[in-house]
């Protein structure tokens, strides 16, 4: 049975032919990134994630990582399938060539970390996590704090991690405790961590901590956090390792899923105080955590995308070998793939991965193009649009990614409850994807916030104009792909209105507004992917009609692309209406307890 | 902390004032069935699940039911509280008095049944599955069957199942191989059964097995299939228990959720051939087994609806002592129940499950109306017009309990996917309701085919007549009301549209017809649920202008019927417009493996 089998068709597509490389690769930095290394590495990935990492998926949740003597092991097969991972160069993929990375865009890497997320969540946390902390540090570390860590980090010897959480500071950072005390050239560390992902493991050396804590003389709230990098073995001058730092491991969450991924409560600093060192300017922390939590919520994002699809590949393959009854139009008993219902799910489940997809490398794209631009207006221009969807791609590709792994279990009946069928685990794991990073919530809160009314609306009409333009060369369509357009374009004119709506309201009824945060970020999701949905459409029916190669690929793409639009886009109204009316009458409730 | 707090004013107002007791105490067999006799049976149901039930299903969740020699034990207090649950007589509540039961209307028991399934699903499901099999024997079996085995069922001593489902048929009973042959005046039935619910455990001195098998000349299919009735223990003509019957259980399934409810799979007549006594006539069992399984629907529709209530009263707790940032409009950091998006979340949560309440009540009263109507047009519409909701009532409320599950858990962020806090537990055992009983894709199937289709829409539009009814009376409503009723007037139009829509392709297009089936179910579960709230408004409304007690419940109902029908009843314009556009484009793809 096949475990997991990388679509690298549709991620070419949307790579190569519906973003394309040029987009990048033209780019000081990102010369290498050519079509040819795109297919070379996404070949070995596909290799690598189907027959290392995918088979370690279901132990790994049967065995769980594991808190023995202070220290966290990580399950059977682990250890070596990281080792493995280093060899190969995958942990520097997107890091800076000056630290030992590849430097390579993410427009190309995305697919890279779909393929790793979707073969086994658990294990991709760790690469994950020490990204974010490398991007960190790359930001805001001096340069010797760069070149003492980074290496190590950018070849994966070392792991870093993300630690902001206190059991009183959840997604109120600036509720935080945790002290740092200034000695000598570094600082005493003291504070209670939890949810620390990866917060201790048995895969590298050394893990470094990025760890938010107060100064001494910290103004109180968010403008008082301070970021440190706190080493579990401190680090000499030659980069060798000394001393064990004061931190330990406390104990390890007993969740729901991603049983492999150590979730760690982490004591800092309970003896003699954990040596820690200063990153970037004092109580300007926040700032730099959020490089950081950026990167992460892209990949978060990417990662509820990925398990959506693990998931959909049980349950289609499933439902291609599972007989039961005669289907409509059938003379004899055939799969269950064939009942409308299943069909439908099926068809569905696809059909939304495919658009997360196209939203999630598209911001890719941005950020590459946010990071090497020359041209200051592009940069700027693409930085803005990245930031307005990051906050996007990660809750809308997560809460599709959580309804995706429903769906597919939904599609093995009562086998899909059963732990054996593996079909449950893709549940649980994908459940924490729209939580952690930021839950759902709080990228809508940023979404409406930071990005829509901060500006006043500047970055999401110039979002919603770039929408329009597609929509305006709905006249130059085919009868085939204009009900794709039509669709489009109803779904544009609801987000217009919602987005008028909001910025009308934003200021003096913020309660209404951010009432309405949700359904707002769900409506921008449904219209980003119904976009490139029109575009992919577009280019699917030219390539149909120049009878190239692939022409089954293309007619499934357009007809997918059909039924994305009339199946699906019409929520768009729908959601127009919950956020201009529906979130009024929320003022008039009181919660009251039970 | 409050595990649960029975939600008895909002039971009172749907039993009492929504749908009237009267509507059933009228009734012959139902006089009992008063105002005070409720409201003290709901009291006592209530101290019983909050204080027996309720404490046990967390620890049940963490010990699981165990298969040790062959025998089932069931986890540490189930039979202790089951015994209770028998001295109470709480078994017998709506069975017939000819066997010992009270008799009681359906209309009274929902809202006792959705108390113990809120406060421990797993311990339901065993009075769940024996209610059904007293229903089944009492339906098809002889008068000296019912004699010897009701009684004891009825009291609750003895348990009673389901066995339907084989390896090879899930959904598709025509596929099932279970062979009975006759000896003397029982029969011997041989084959395996999987999935069943308390197949065995230690709660009952007794368990009665019903059986689907083949006889010898049975036909091929669903018209070739027997119903048995097949004790664990043989049964003495005086009731003494006698021989242990040769029946095996052979595992348990490990499973995502309900891990006090024992799955069992059992092996039939691997000895000797197990004893069993045919139930009704030949060949004839399906028929009898759906009498069972309608109830089981009914009651499973109850149980998605309450596992979500349990789910939001744990998720509006924590959010109400949950003190996180300073939410907008306060000066001071406060529980997060007053950030809007949070309040959103739990004001649709419990919105919506106030609406499953008040359908899934209205069902049970259709469901008395049908026993002991006089009238035989009247007793044959309330029949129909069951018929029609039971597979909405089962699809809808679980659909709805499991959304509310995962809804309430991301309200506690990162402590929602840690197992401690019981939030991921209401997912997990949610999560099943959807599956048994028929997946919801199979409601809509018997919706769709047997409910609208069959009868060329007599039954189904007799039930949107009455709705336009309701939707006609809003000329004499208030400036308060008056929106819920137009929103219920544009809901009910999508309805009839879809509806006018289906029965015109039914016949000719039956693929696109039963690939639109699931959202069609949901755009009548979201319509039903609107008439119920426009009627609940009306008459909160009523309530408030008469000045009487409890203002502050029906200033609550009212102020919620008008979030319902602005923020939740325009879905049904996008599900007319999936089923009427949305399903054809369907037709044009191919399932593909990956």
């Amino acid at each position: 049975m096949t475990l997991y089998a990388a679509p690298t068709r549709d991620m070419k597509f949307v790579v190569k032919e519906l973003l394309q490389l040029s987009s990048v690769n033209t780019l000081p930095g990102f010369e290498d990134a050519t079509d040819d290394l795109f297919d070379a590495i996404l070949d070995e990935s596909a290799r690598f994630s189907q027959q290392e990492l995918a088979p370690l998926n279901r132990s790994g949740d049967l065995e769980g990582a594991r808190l023995v003597g202070g220290e966290v092991h990580t399950a059977a097969g682990f250890k070596e399938a990281y080792a493995q991972f280093i060899d190969s160069g995958w942990g520097g993929l997107t890091s800076s060539p000056d630290y030992g990375g590849q430097g390579l865009p993410h427009l190309l890497a995305a697919s890279v970390e779909e393929m790793w997320h979707s073969a086994n969540m658990s294990f991709t946390l760790c690469p994950l996590l020490t990204r974010g902390a490398i991007e960190a540090i790359h930001y805001a570390g001096s340069t010797a704090m760069r070149e003492r860590y980074l290496p190590a980090m950018v070849e994966g010897r070392w792991a870093g991690t993300m630690n902001l959480t206190e059991p009183q500071a959840g997604s109120d950072l600036a509720a935080l405790r945790s002290q740092a005390s200034p000695e000598n050239d570094y600082y005493r560390i003291r504070g209670q961590k939890v949810f620390i992902t990866y917060g201790d493991h048995d895969l590298t050396e050394n893990i470094i901590h990025l760890v938010l804590a107060r100064l001494p003389d910290a103004p109180a709230g968010v403008k008082g956090i301070s970021l440190f990098l706190v080493p579990k073995f401190l680090v000499h001058q030659d980069g060798s390792l000394g001393e064990r730092n004061d931190i330990q491991t406390v104990s390890l969450e007993h969740k729901l899923g991603i049983h492999a991924s150590p979730t760690c409560v982490l004591a800092f600093g309970d003896k003699q105080g954990a040596i820690g060192y200063l990153v970037g300017k004092p109580h300007c922390g926040l700032e730099t955590m959020f490089v950081m939590m950026n990167a992460a919520r892209f990949s978060v994002g990417v990662q509820g995308l990925a398990i959506g699809e693990r998931a959909y590949q049980a349950a289609v393959n499933y439902a291609l070998q599972r007989i039961q009854g005669i289907p409509i139009g059938h003379k004899e008993p055939a799969p269950i793939a064939h009942h409308p219902d299943v069909k439908r799910i099926l068809v569905t489940v696809q059909t939304r991965l495919e658009g997360c997809r196209a939203m999630a490398y598209y911001t890719g794209m941005l950020l590459d193009q946010a990071r090497a631009e020359t041209d200051v207006a592009r940069r700027t221009s693409a930085q803005a649009r990245a930031d307005v969807l990051t906050p996007i791609v990660k809750g809308f590709c997560t809460e599709t990614g959580v309804w995706a792994a429903n769906e597919a279990l939904q599609v093995f009946g009562g086998m899909g409850y059963v732990e054996e069928m593996g079909a449950a685990q893709y549940l649980r794991d994908a459940r924490i994807s729209t939580i952690y990073e930021g839950t759902t919530g709080i990228q809508a809160n940023d979404l409406l916030g930071r990005k829509l009314l901060r500006d006043n609306g500047v970055m999401m009409n110039a979002l919603l104009s770039d929408i329009r333009t597609t929509v305006c060369a709905t006249a130059t369509q085919s009868a085939a792909v204009q009900p794709v357009y039509n669709a489009l374009s109803e779904a544009l004119s609801a987000a217009e209105s919602a987005t008028a709506y909001l910025l009308k309201i934003g200021p003096t009824q913020s309660a209404t507004a951010f009432g309405a945060a949700v359904p707002y970020l769900t409506l921008m999701g449904w219209l980003v992917s119904g976009w490139l949905w029109a575009r992919s459409a577009t280019l699917a029916e030219a390539a149909l009609r120049s009878s190239g190669p692939d022409s089954n690929f293309y007619r499934t793409k357009l007809a997918h692309a059909r039924f994305f639009a009339l199946h699906e886009l019409s929520i768009c109204n729908h959601l127009q209406r919950v956020i201009t009316q529906g979130s009024d009458p929320l003022q008039d409730i009181e919660v009251a307890p039970c």
